[in-house]
C-alpha cells in the first residue's frame, strides 16, 4: 500500500534515475536539435505549492467509507489526494510541475476484498459520488482525472494483490486486479510459466490496468496483447458483479469478454482475471540490425510476420529515433572500440548505409534451445534479404538491460524545460507508410506553430499479420508559460491526423479523457451509442470513472 | 441465386451421396450398437406434403418488397418458403421430412446491394416484419427459424458474393458476406493466399454466416477462429449502417468488433468483412495415430497446444468414434493388405493398445516445405511420449478427402429411422475429461429414457493452450412418432449437463434458437441485459432475428 519509495512527481522510484553523465553526447544531440542553450530550466514540483479544490465531503461521508474499508485504508490528506489526481501524462506530470491541479479525488480508500469494493460503488451510488478505479496510476490518456461536479473516491486497487490460483494443467493464472508487474511475474516464474506482458510501464502497472486499457507488451508478437491473454475476468458494477464464462473459446454470442476488456474503469471495476501464460523461457536472443531506410525496415518485419517464424519483438526506430539512440550510447573508451566502430562505419557503407540515415532495429526471439536459433535465424535471413547490416547481439542486450528505464529520463528533461511526450496508433501494412509520414509531419509542425524545433522521432513495435503499430517520441522547447496549451496542439493535430490517415485512436494506451473528443471518429455515432448502452446497462447512475471513454453521464 | 442443386431436404448437392456400399462394415456394426432390424423406415420427405402457414404478407407487401430488388429476386412460392424455413440440425430436417413446418418465411428476397438490405430494413420497421438474415442455410442451432407474430422476411444475401479486394501488402481480403466457401478460397488460391476456414459446411456456408454464428474450421489450431481472422467488417442494421475501425489492433475502448461477431443476425445484417489471410500452403501432411486412451491422446493435444510448434490440426477420437471410423472403413481386399493388418495389429499390441479400445487421432500440418516437417517431427515426438502407435499417412489422408462428405451420412441415416445428431462445446484442460465423461453419459441417458439404445461418440478438435473442444455425434434408433420429442430430450439434458460442468453453450456453431433458453447460465443476468442493451441500440424495433440469440422483443 505504500507508495513512499516512488517519486511522486514523476517516474518510477526514487533510488533511480537516468544518469546522463555516461552518455556525453545526449546534450550536445538535443541542444543541436531542439536549439536549447542549457540555461533552460522547468518548473519544479513543490507538495506544498500544490493547491488542491476543496474536498466536497463531509464527515459522515468520511465515517460510511471508514465503516466499509477500516480508518487505515483511507486517506483524505494532501499527498495522497495530489498523486491519485493524475497519471503519468506530459500534462498530468506538468499540472504537477506547475501547481495547477484542477481536479482531484476527494479521497483515497483502499478496499480489501470485493465485497468492499461492491460495497464502495452502493455508497457512492446512494451519494451521488463518482468512483476513479487506480490501479498503478501510470495511465497516459488522462484516465485518472477527476472530472464531473461530483465527490470523487480514487478507489486504489493495491490491497488486492494475491495470486489465487497457477493452474499447471490448463496453464493459466488467477490473480486480483491490482497486482503489479513484477510481483505476478515473481509467482508465475517460480512456477516455469510467463504471462510475457512487458509494458514499459511494468514494474508500476496492474493487471486490472492493463486489461482496463487493452496494453501491450514489448514482445506482443510472441505472447499478444493482453486481450488475447485474457480467459475469464470479473468485474464488480454498481449493478452487481458479472463475470465471463471460464472457457477458452466460444460461440455463445458476441464476446461479453470483449465487452468489458478496455472498458477503463467507466463501466465497473475489474476485481479478477484468469490470464493464459506461456512456459518461461529458457533461452532468449536480442540482436541490433541497421536498415537502409524506415521502409526496408518496415518491409522485413512485415515480412517475418507473415511468414511462419515470426521473432518474439521487433522494434524498429526511424532515422531520428536510431541517431538519439546512438545519442545516449554510453561513451565507450579505448583503441578497441575505436577500432570496432570503424570496421563497422566501412563495413555498412560497402553496404550502402550511412550511420546517419539508417534505421536500428532491434529483434528477439525467445522460448528454449530449439526454437530460438532457428526462430533467430529465420528472422536475420529475411532482414538480410532487405539489406539489413547485423550489428550483432551487443545493441540488443543494450536495450533489453534498459527497456524499463527511459521513462525516467523523461523527469530530467522536464527539469530542463524540454516537453517530451510520446503517442501511438496502429494501422494496416498498406498504410503504414503514409501514416507515419502524416503524424510525424503533424507533430513537427504543430511544435513549429509555437516557434520551437521539434524533434519527431517514431518506431515500428506491436506487428499482425495486417499492420502494426506507429509509437512516436516528441521533443521540444517549452513555451513558458504555456506548457500544457503547446502540448494540447500537438495532441489535437496528432490525434486528427491520425483519424483522418485512417489510424486508430489508440494501439495500446487506451482512450481516457486526452482521447474521448474523437471516439465517435474512431467507432461512429452507432458505435458509440453501443458502448453508451453498455455503460448504462453496468453503471446506471454514471458513477464510474465519468469522463473517460464516454462523455459524462450514465 | 439458384438452389436447384441442392438437396433441400438434407445435405449437399443431389450429384454426391454417402455410398455405403462399399463399407460393408457399417451396417452390421451400427445394428449391433443401435439393436436395428434392419427393416426401419423413417419419414421421407415430399415437397408437397409440406403445408406452410399462409403467408401473411398482402399483395401491396409483396410490392413494396419488388419495388426494392426487383421481381426477380423475390419469391413467395412453396419450395423458396421451405427452404429457407430451416437449416440443417436434426429436428429442421426432420420438420421437413414429417411435413410439419410450423414457422416459415412469409416470402425470400435476394437484395443485389447494400442499399437494398438498408431498405429493406427500413420497410421492415414500417410495417412490422421481422427479417431473418440467410446465408448458406446450415444452421443447426435454430437460427432461421421464422418465430414471432410478424410477417417474415427471408433475407438471402446469395446475390451478394463478390470478392471486393485482395490485398497482397496487408495479407487480407474483403468480400461480401454472401460469398460461399469455395468461391472465396478460389479467389485466394489464385492470388497464393487462404483464409483457412474450413468448417464441415465450407462449401455450402458463407463468410457472413461463418462471422455471424462465431464459426471454427478443422484447421483452428493454425489459422484461428473465424473472430480471429476478422480484421474489418461491415453490418447495416435497423438504425443504420456500423462498421468498424480498419486496423489491425486497437486500445480504442471495448472492442466493437467482438460485439458484432457473432450477433447470429438479431443486431442486423453482416454485408461486408475485411479477412486476414496466410499465404496458400505449398505442403500438406495429415497422419494418423492410435492412443491407448481419450486421455493419453487429450495429453498429447495439450502438449502440442502448449508447446512451440503446435500442429494445424489435431483431432482426437474417443473410443465410440474410433470404432465407428473402423466401420466406416471401405473393404480392402488382397492378401497384402490382410498381411499389413495382421502386422499392424501385432505391433500395436506390442506397444499395449488394443484395437478396440483404441482412439484415433488425426493430425496435420501444413505450410511450406521447410515448416511442415519440422512441425510433423515435433507433433509426433510429443505423441510418442504419449504412447501413441503411429498408423502413417494413409488414414490421415483417407481423412482428408473425406472431410467434407459425412454429413451426406446423415440423410441415408435418417431414412433408415436413424435419428443422428452432434453437438459441441469447450472448456479448460483441467476440466475437459469431466465435463466429457458427464455430458456423454448425460446424452446416453437420455437416449435410453426412450427405451432405445444409445450411440454416443466424440472428438476433441479445435485446441488451445488453456483448453479444447468437445464435439459429440449421437445415434439411436428413432422412436415412431416422437422423432423430435426424442431429440429435445436429449438436447435437453446434454445442454444442462454442459452448463453444470462449466462447458460453453457452444464453441462454433452459435445460440441460435435452439440454445438461447440457457443464454443467462452461460452469460449470466447483467451480460444477458448487456446483449439486450446492444440489440435494443442497433433493432430499438425488434425486427431482427427474433428468438434467436436473445429472447424476442427489441
Amino acid at each position: 500500500m505504500s507508495r513512499d519509495n516512488l517519486r511522486w512527481w514523476g517516474w518510477g522510484t526514487l533510488d533511480q534515475t537516468y544518469d546522463l553523465s555516461e552518455r556525453p553526447g545526449f546534450w550536445p544531440f538535443l541542444s543541436e536539435e531542439l536549439g536549447l542553450t542549457g540555461e533552460e530550466r522547468g518548473p519544479q514540483a513543490d507538495l506544498d505549492r500544490i493547491t488542491l479544490p476543496a474536498s466536497r465531503l463531509s464527515p459522515d461521508d468520511l465515517d460510511a467509507l471508514t465503516a466499509i474499508v477500516g480508518a487505515e485504508h483511507l486517506s483524505a490528506e494532501h499527498k495522497a489526494r495530489v498523486t491519485h489526481a493524475v497519471g503519468k501524462s506530459y500534462p498530468d506530470l506538468m499540472r504537477l510541475r506547475l501547481g495547477q491541479i484542477e481536479h482531484a479525488p476527494d479521497v483515497v480508500v483502499w478496499p480489501g476484498s470485493e465485497e468492499e469494493v461492491a460495497a464502495l460503488l452502493a455508497l457512492a451510488v446512494r451519494r451521488h459520488w463518482s468512483v476513479i478505479p487506480f490501479g498503478g496510476g501510470s495511465s497516459v490518456t488522462g484516465g485518472l482525472t477527476a472530472l464531473g461536479e461530483w465527490p470523487a473516491i480514487s478507489l486504489d486497487l493495491a490491497r488486492l494483490n494475491q495470486v489465487l490460483a497457477v493452474d499447471p494443467i490448463s496453464h493459466t493464472v488467477t490473480a486480483q486486479a491490482g497486482i503489479l508487474g513484477p510481483a505476478l511475474e515473481q509467482a508465475l516464474n517460480v512456477e516455469g510459466f510467463t504471462l510475457g506482458h512487458f509494458p514499459q510501464s511494468f514494474e508500476f502497472s496492474t493487471l486490472g490496468g492493463w486489461i482496463a486499457t487493452r496494453a501491450a507488451g514489448q514482445q506482443s508478437i510472441r505472447y499478444g496483447k493482453i486481450e488475447d491473454m485474457v480467459e475469464w475476468l470479473r468485474m464488480v458494477t454498481p449493478q452487481g458483479v458479472i463475470e465471463t464464462r471460464h472457457v477458452p473459446a466460444s460461440a455463445a454470442g458476441p464476446s461479453l469478454k470483449e465487452m468489458l476488456v478496455g472498458s477503463e474503469g467507466a463501466f465497473g471495476v475489474i476485481t479478477q482475471a484468469t490470464m493464459r501464460l506461456r512456459p518461461l523461457p529458457t533461452l532468449r536472443d536480442t540482436r541490433g540490425l541497421l536498415f537502409r531506410s524506415f521502409a526496408d525496415g518496415v518491409a522485413a518485419i512485415r515480412a517475418m510476420m507473415q511468414s511462419d517464424r515470426p521473432p518474439a519483438m521487433a522494434r524498429l526506430s526511424d532515422v531520428a529515433e536510431t541517431r538519439a539512440y546512438q545519442a545516449l550510447s554510453p561513451a565507450r573508451h579505448g583503441r578497441a572500440a575505436r577500432l570496432t566502430r570503424t570496421i563497422g562505419t566501412r563495413l555498412m557503407k560497402r553496404r550502402g548505409i550511412e550511420l546517419h540515415g539508417a534505421c536500428l532495429m532491434i529483434l528477439g526471439c525467445e522460448g528454449d534451445e530449439q526454437s530460438v536459433p532457428e526462430d533467430m535465424d529465420a528472422a536475420l535471413t529475411v532482414c538480410a534479404a532487405q539489406g539489413a547490416f547485423h550489428l550483432g547481439r551487443s545493441p540488443g542486450e543494450a536495450w533489453y538491460a534498459e527497456r524499463f528505464a527511459l521513462p525516467y529520463l523523461r523527469d530530467v528533461l522536464l527539469d530542463h524545460g524540454v516537453l517530451v511526450d510520446t503517442l501511438e496508433t496502429a494501422t494496416t501494412w498498406d498504410n503504414l507508410l503514409p501514416l507515419y509520414q502524416a503524424v510525424g509531419q503533424a507533430i513537427a509542425e504543430a511544435i513549429e506553430a509555437e516557434g520551437v524545433k521539434p524533434l519527431v522521432m517514431c518506431h515500428v513495435s506491436h506487428a499482425y499479420t495486417d499492420g502494426a503499430s506507429l509509437y512516436y517520441t516528441f521533443l521540444a522547447r517549452q513555451v513558458a508559460g504555456r506548457e500544457i496549451a503547446q502540448w494540447e496542439l500537438i495532441k489535437r493535430r496528432a490525434t486528427e491526423t491520425i483519424m483522418q490517415h485512417g489510424g486508430t485512436l489508440s494501439h495500446h494506451h487506451g482512450v481516457g479523457s486526452d482521447h474521448r473528443p474523437w471516439l465517435e471518429r474512431e467507432h461512429g455515432p452507432l458505435g458509440v451509442a453501443a458502448l453508451r448502452a453498455l455503460k448504462h446497462t453496468f453503471d446506471p447512475y454514471g458513477v464510474m470513472n465519468p469522463g473517460k471513454l464516454l462523455e459524462q453521464g450514465p
